[in-house]
C-alpha cells in the first residue's frame, strides 16, 4: 500500500500558492505547513478542512523559522530549540485536526530543514525527538540520514519516491528550486515502477533502487494537476 | 475552591521576564505565553517544565499577534481570523504540554485580545470559539462581556479577582499597564475576603460584590514574589 | 501637471502580487511597499530597480506592521510609536532609492493607515511628522483629514482621484477589497474629467467635485494593465 | 585618535537590554541595532535621541533576520538578499539620525553576520556594497576576511580592540555568548596598550600584535559601566 502526498497550504496573508484545490482529489495525504515558512491560521483553518472534504489525512510540514525565506535558508540551530520549534508547529497544526476530529499523519519537514535532516544526525533526531511526542512518523528519503535516524523510531519511518525529481546515479535526489515541467504518462509509470518493483531510472538512464511508501507530487510544477491526476489513476489499486 | 493565577513565560530571545521560578510555589496555575505577545518554543518549552516540577496546571495565555507591542495593541481582526489565532496558540502550548504529560486546564486571553473580549461578544465568541476545541475552561472578569458569552460554554467560566489591581466602585478593574507596589497583607486579606465573602473594597472605599473562583497576581508588580507568598499561604486552606 | 501613481512592490518571500512589470510603464510615480505589510529587501530592491529603468519616480507606502493582515487590520499605535514605525519605513526605503541614485518623491500611506489617518487627526499627524523628516509631500484624499492636516504641511499635499473606485454622493470613496473590473474607456474619461474639470460622477449619477493632483490606479484590479494604459493615454498631455 | 564603541539600543519592546544611560557618557559611537536581531523603531528613536544628547556619534549594527535568536543563528543568505538586507536596516537608522540631524558614522555587522564577514569573502562583500551605498566605513577584526575585503573599501576599514575579551595566540579574538567581569583597571590598561603600542596578552601570555582604531566595551559584560569608564578614562587623551 502506498500514500500519494503534496505539500499543501502554503499560501500566506493574501498570497496564493499552490492550486490546492485541484490537487487535493488526486493525493491520499497532505504535508500542511504549519506557519514558519508559510500559512497562517487562517490558512491553517481553511486547508485542514479542505482536506477533510476529500477525505485526506494530513501530515505537518514544519520548518525552520523563516517565513521571509520560505524555509529555503539554512539555519544554525541547537538541538533543544529545533526541537522546540517543531514542537510548536506540530503542535499548532494539531489544534487545527482537533477542530475537525481528525488525527495527525505524519510529520515532513519543509525545505532547507528537510534538507539538512538528510544529512545531519543532530537535525534529524531533533525532528524525531518533536514527531516522537505526538506519535507520529517522520516522512523522507531513504538511503539519507532519515532513513538511519528516522529508521528506528517507534512510530516508524515512511520513505518516499518523488515522482516530479530527477535521481542520480547513486540514487540520490536532484532537488531544483524551480519545477520543470514533467510529462505525466512517465512520471506516473516511474511511479508505479518504484512502488511495484522498488526501481528507478537515473538522469544518466541507470536502473537504480528506490523505496517508495508514498509518492510526492510537488504543488509547483507547470502541470502540478495533470501529474498528480496521471500518478493517482496508474496508482489507485495500491492506495491505502 | 480556589486557584492562584500568574502569567508566566513571557521572556523571549534573549531577553528575561518576570521571576517565573520565584513565583511558580506560590500560584496554582499558570497562564502561559503561547509566543504571539511573548515566549518562543525554547522558553515554553522551559516554563511547562517548570511548572510540571512545581506541581502547577497550565493553562494558555494567547495573544493578539503583536509582539512588538507585547500584545498590547488592539487590532481588528474578524472572527474566523481571530479563533484560528487563538487554536493555533493553544495547540501550539498544547504540543508542549503533551511533551510532558500534562493536560492543558484553562485559557485566559492575554492584554488587548483580553480587554476587547471583556467589552465585545464577537471577539469573547472567538475565543470561546478556540477554547471549545480543547474543551477548555475560560477565565476572565465577571460582570463584564467575558462572563455573559463564556459563562453559558460547556466547559465553563472562572472568574477571577485581582489580588494587585483597584477597584471602581461599579465593581470595575482599573487595569494599568505598570503595576505599582501593592501592600502584601493588605492585598492577602483583599484576596481571602474576596474568596470567602465575595466582597472588596472599591478605590473609593466602597464594599462592591465580586466573584473569586481564582485569583490573580502579577509578575511585574515591583514586589510580585512578597505579594504571591502571602496570597497564597492566605488562601492555603481553599487552594484545590 | 498630473501624475499617476500605483501600488507596487507588494510581492513578498516567493510570493508575487502585481504585475508591476506590465503596470510600470503607464505610470509616472508608483508607491513602493517598505516590508511592513508586503515586501522585503530584495523586492524593494528589485522594485526601485524597476521604478528607474522606467523613469518612474518613487514614494514610499508604509503600512501598520502588520504583515499576517497585508496592513488591512487596523491597530492602535500610540503617536509616538506611530511616527517611528513609519521613520523607520521611509528610511528603510530611502536606503534603496539612494543606492540608485534616486529621490523619494512622496508618501503615501497603505491600507488601513491610510484610512485611519482620513479619519483621525493624530493619525495623520503621526504620519506626517515622519514624512516632514524627509521633506516629503504626503499624498491622500481631499475632504477628508488626509487634507485636513496634511495641506498644511511644508512639504504639501497632493491629493489623488481614485479612477477604480466609485464615489459617494458626498464626495467619499467606496473603497473595497476586491477591486472589480472598471471599463477602461469609461474609467480613463473620468480621470481626464477629474484632472481638467475637477468633477466626478457618483454611484448615482450625482456631479461632485473633486481634486486630482493625481490619479491613481491599482495593481489589483482584474484589467489594471488596460485600465492603467487607458488613463495613461487620456492623461498624456497632462502628466508632468 | 581612537574611538569608543559599544553596542547599543538592543531594548525591544517592553524587554530592557543593556544599561545604554549608564554606558552612553563613557563612548564615542555607538553601534545602534536595526531592528533585525534586536531594537524596534521607538527603541531606535530613544536611542539615537540618547545618542545625540550624549555627543556620542552613531553607527548601524545590522544582523541576520534573527529576532528570536538575536542574531546568533548562522543563516545561508546569497549575497544580493544578503545586501538588500543590509541596505534596509542601514536606511532604516538613517532615517531616525536624519530626524535628529546627525550622520551615520559607521556601520558594524551584529553576531553571526559579524563572525561570519570574518570568514567568508561573499559575505563581508555583501555587507560592504551596503555600507558603500552610504558612504560609511565598516568596522571589524584586523587579521580576518573584514580587514581584506574591507580593507579596500573606499569609506575605510575600522579595526577595533575588544577590551573585554581574550585573544588567541595567533591573534583570533575569543567570542563568548556569556561575558564573564573583566578587571576594569586591567582592561583598561590593555586597551592602552593596545592603542599606543600595538600589542596586546594572549590568553596565554604571549606579546601578539593588535591594531585599534576603535576600542569596543560590551553592554553585557556584568561590571560594563565600570570597565566602560575605565577605559574612557585611561583613553581620554586619545580620543577623537
Amino acid at each position: 500500500m502506498v500514500a500519494i502526498n503534496c505539500d499543501m497550504g502554503e499560501s500566506f496573508s493574501i498570497y496564493h500558492c499552490g492550486d490546492d484545490e485541484g490537487l487535493m482529489p488526486f493525493v491520499t495525504v497532505a504535508n500542511v505547513a504549519c506557519g514558519f515558512h508559510a500559512s497562517d491560521p487562517r490558512v491553517m483553518t481553511r486547508t485542514v478542512r479542505l482536506a477533510k472534504r476529500h477525505g485526506v489525512r494530513v501530515g505537518a510540514h514544519p520548518s525552520l523559522p523563516d517565513r521571509e525565506g520560505f524555509g529555503r535558508r539554512e539555519m544554525k540551530m541547537d538541538r533543544e530549540e529545533l526541537t522546540a520549534a517543531v514542537v510548536y508547529q506540530i503542535g499548532a497544526l494539531s489544534g487545527f485536526l482537533r477542530a475537525e476530529g481528525m488525527e495527525l499523519h505524519h510529520v515532513k519537514a519543509h525545505g532547507s530543514l528537510y534538507g539538512m535532516a538528510s544529512r545531519d544526525e543532530e537535525v534529524a533526531a531533533a525532528i524525531a525527538d518533536a514527531a516522537d511526542v505526538f506519535g507520529a512518523p517522520l516522512m523522507g528519503l531513504s538511503g539519507t540520514v532519515h532513513e538511519e535516524v528516522w529508521g528506528d523510531r517507534p512510530a516508524g519511518f515512511i520513505a518516499e519516491y518523488y515522482a516530479d525529481l530527477d535521481y542520480r546515479d547513486d540514487g540520490s535526489l536532484i532537488i531544483t528550486r524551480e519545477h520543470h515541467a514533467f510529462d505525466p504518462v512517465t512520471s506516473a509509470a516511474g511511479a508505479l515502477r518504484a512502488v511495484t518493483e522498488g526501481t528507478a531510472t537515473s538522469e544518466n538512464g541507470r536502473e537504480i533502487p528506490v523505496r517508495a511508501d508514498a509518492v510526492c507530487v510537488h504543488s509547483d510544477t507547470p502541470n502540478a494537476v495533470d501529474l498528480a491526476r496521471a500518478v493517482h489513476d496508474i496508482l489507485k489499486p495500491h492506495l491505502d
